[in-house]
């Protein structure tokens, strides 16, 4: 059992591991797209193998724990959860990458006026990410649930963002490619907050034990 | 020992209901946007509500098993590969809804000669879709390595779109939201084909044991 324990424990320890490092790539690949910045945009691409590598290792020790032994309920739930969480972080990984491609193809653009919102909408969304995975380590279900209050305010500010900038290419036409990479960061943006969400969706299943997935009603208990 | 096998042939079995809403909902949302078809797109967000209730009722069923007994070897193997497709399906369903919303949005627009590329890249999506499913359901390696091949082959076609796109809006700025949709829709379609990726990547996990997930050089084995 003591064995169990510390399993259990190296699985919370490597998958928080595996957080930091994507928490660390959304970071940097905003920053190259705000600031035009080549080495960070690459360095998060230098970063993806190890990420993925991180995956593979977290879900081995998951599916290893689950053959161990047949864990109570609430260790099953740890784990069913860590097994989903660490496929959200991987994901979150994959969009940071795709940010910092952008950011490779924006480096000579002009600073427009809607790039202004994006500093806005990733200050939004990494705070959710934050607040999603100390919900994760504190069991915290009211941060959970806070989490799942800032869902529809980065799609309000997406969408709002693409008008402006659909507009913007109507007005220059010779700008449209720049545009079209903006929308792009933006949505990428609301997807990793959409991944939030599925991490908060967990940890509330974690501390609960209720699936709050697709049920609106009961996000607001 | 006689439940436990009819459990896990009931997850199985809802596993491919799940499968066969999905792979209906993606079909229905392309055909909505090449044929401007109204009733057909409201079909896909109608159904999205059945999808994401299918969802939870698969993960109840695998993480029940997983609570029941200590599942040996290859039957573990075979829940976690069912929680792991259950949640590339769900997010497919997603996807499609995506698109429908986009069909929705192109109604009153004409149709353009990029169009004509959509059909072309979903009839590929959709075959990597159906052969990712028929691997799991006959545990079969090799069509599971086939779809992992057509992946490139998604992602130059969509590239191709992109660029033909983005032309396009350069010569008619007025048509600048249209050629926003249709990057959105082939964007979608890639995405979908990402997932089927991970399913194929998945029943190779179930047959032989083995992670290929970011291991390109053992893919083709």
């Amino acid at each position: 059992m003591r064995y169990f324990e510390e399993e259990l424990e190296r699985l919370k320890t490597q998958l928080l591991a595996m957080a930091a490092m994507v928490e660390a790539a959304i970071y940097r690949s905003i920053t190259a797209v705000v600031q035009k910045d080549q080495t960070l945009a690459q360095s998060v691409l230098r970063d993806e193998a190890r990420i993925n590598q991180m995956e593979v290792e977290i879900d081995d020790l998951a599916i290893g724990l689950l053959a161990l032994r047949q864990p109570m309920a609430g260790d099953l739930r740890l784990i069913t959860a860590a097994l989903k969480i660490n496929t959200d972080l991987e994901r979150m990984g994959d969009l940071a990458v795709n940010i910092a491609q952008r950011a490779l193809s924006l480096l000579d653009a002009p600073s427009i006026k809607a790039m202004i919102d994006i500093p806005h909408i990733s200050g939004l969304v990494q705070s959710m990410v934050r607040k999603s995975l100390d919900a994760f380590v504190h069991k915290d279900a009211d941060l959970a649930r806070s989490v799942l209050a800032s869902d529809d305010a980065v799609d309000d500010l997406r969408s709002a963002s693409n008008h402006e900038l659909i507009s913007f290419m109507e007005k220059n036409p010779q700008s449209i490619r720049q545009g079209v990479d903006l929308i792009a960061v933006v949505r990428n943006l609301e997807r990793i907050a959409d991944h939030s969400t599925n991490i908060a969706e967990d940890v509330l299943f974690l501390v609960k034990g209720v699936d709050v997935r697709h049920h609106a009603e009961m996000r607001q208990e």
